[in-house]
Parts: structure tokens; sequence; C-alpha cells
């Protein structure tokens, strides 16, 4: 059994490769029922000038094909805006476990009303990392998610 | 001023190239609002072994960084799923055009309920390509929307 913690953990380098990288620090990875990282990943809007992978659909994507995702728990960094949380729903990925949704609120109520497990952890790492660079880059950080 | 059939016309010749790749298919275009395409795109859950392109995530894809989506319009052979119906949400696409949505039906009344310009289509060439798929490969449509 993992804890939400460890699994945040992977998570979190996750978002500061992207960091490191140029990028906008937010990670993600998916989990098996036993504790297995079936897939890690984190935003490259910058990176690959891609804006269709935010840091879930990365995670989601490094997973490759999977037949059935119930037992699955996504990790992330941050609370997942609707795409990342319709992305969740569709493929009925079991639990969602949250680093933070202080500087960002998207779909996770949603995802709880339809029966996904979310656990909103309130993370300082992961709450200073977007701070920071919501303050240091707002328009890129706007175009991420279409503002 | 482009017809929404005429944009039709590009989603569904993207989803016969997925067809002939075999792939899913399904099709889907991004839309300025003098009609301009700014990527067109098709499911590449087969070709590139990836679930986390479909075919509106593809569309979105090729069109590239944009800054504002509130004036394009998505065309897409079929009813979006809740995967891509985020993506719409999320970025504020203004428009979703959708060829039918008799074999499968998404979220696009959610999106209409939230603002989006929806238009379904009956068209009979998306839903018969659909329903000879789902007949020759029931499998790989179950899988690719987490069924």
């Amino acid at each position: 059994m993992t804890s939400a913690q460890d699994m945040l953990d992977t998570a979190v380098e996750e978002a500061r490769k992207g960091l490191a990288e140029g990028g906008i620090p937010i990670g993600a990875a998916l989990f098996a029922a036993d504790g297995t990282l079936l897939g890690s990943g984190h935003n490259q809007r910058v990176q690959r000038d891609d804006p269709s992978i935010h840091a879930e659909t990365d995670a989601f994507r490094n997973a490759g094909r999977q037949r059935g995702y119930a037992s699955t728990t996504m990790v992330t960094t941050l609370s997942p805006c609707w795409y990342c949380s319709g992305l969740v729903r569709q493929f009925n990925i079991g639990a969602v476990v949250i680093g933070e949704s202080t500087t960002f609120t998207g779909g996770h109520e949603w995802l709880a009303e339809h029966g996904v497990k979310v656990t909103v952890l309130d993370d300082e790492r992961c709450v200073s990392m977007m701070t920071d660079f919501i303050a240091a880059h707002p328009e890129l950080w706007a175009e991420d998610i279409g503002e």
C-alpha cells in the first residue's frame, strides 16, 4: 500500500523536472492499486510547444494502453482542470490525489459528485511552486488554462 | 463564412484517413471564426499506441499554441467524450459542430449548458462509419471510451 503522500512525491518530482526545463511546474502520475507506478509525466506546453499535454495527460499517455482504470489512482500536484477532469471521468479512473487546490481549482468536486474518490492534500511544496510560477509567468499560466 | 457541413467534411476526411490506417474512425478539425482551418486530426490510439490522442485532442494539438479559443469552432464526427468535452470547456472553445451523436453521446449537452454553441448534425456518413467500426471491433471501441 502506497500512501497518498508517497504517490504525491512522484508527481512533485515531475513538476520540478518541468520547472527545470523552463516549463509549467505541474506533475502527475498514475498508479495501479498495488502501488505500482504505471506512468508519470509533466506539463509540456513550453517544452514541446504542445498545448494538449497537461501533466495528467502526459502521465496517462506514458502509462500506455490499459484495459480499465477503475482501480488506478491519478496523482497530480494541482487540482485537475476541466480537460484533465474529463480524462478522469471518461476513463473511469477510480481515485484522484491532489497536491493542492489553492492556486487553481478545476473539476475535482465534479469528479467527487460522479463517484471518483478525491483526496485534496494541502502540500506546501505544490502551493509555493505554483505561486512562484504564476507570479513570474502570468501570461503562460493564463494560456495554459485558456484564460 | 464556412458552413457546418463544409467544416464537417474536413473532419470526415480525417476519420477516413484514420480508418485507412487501421485506426478508430473519428476525425476532428478546429476552425477560426473566418473559416480558416487551424488544425485537423484523428484518433491515434491504434496507430501510435497512444490512448491520449482522441480526434479532438489531435486537432487541438495540430493547431499549435493559440492565444484564446472563444471565436473558434471544433468540428468532430462524433459527440465528444468527457475528455474532449473537458478540453472544449477548459479552453473556452466557442462552438462545437458534431457529425452525429447516435452511436455515442458524450458531454455535448453539458457544454451547451455552459454556454458553448453546440450543433448536432445527423450525418449518415458519420453514423455508418462508426456503426460498422463498432460492429467489427467492439473491444477497441470499448477501450477507447474506457468501458
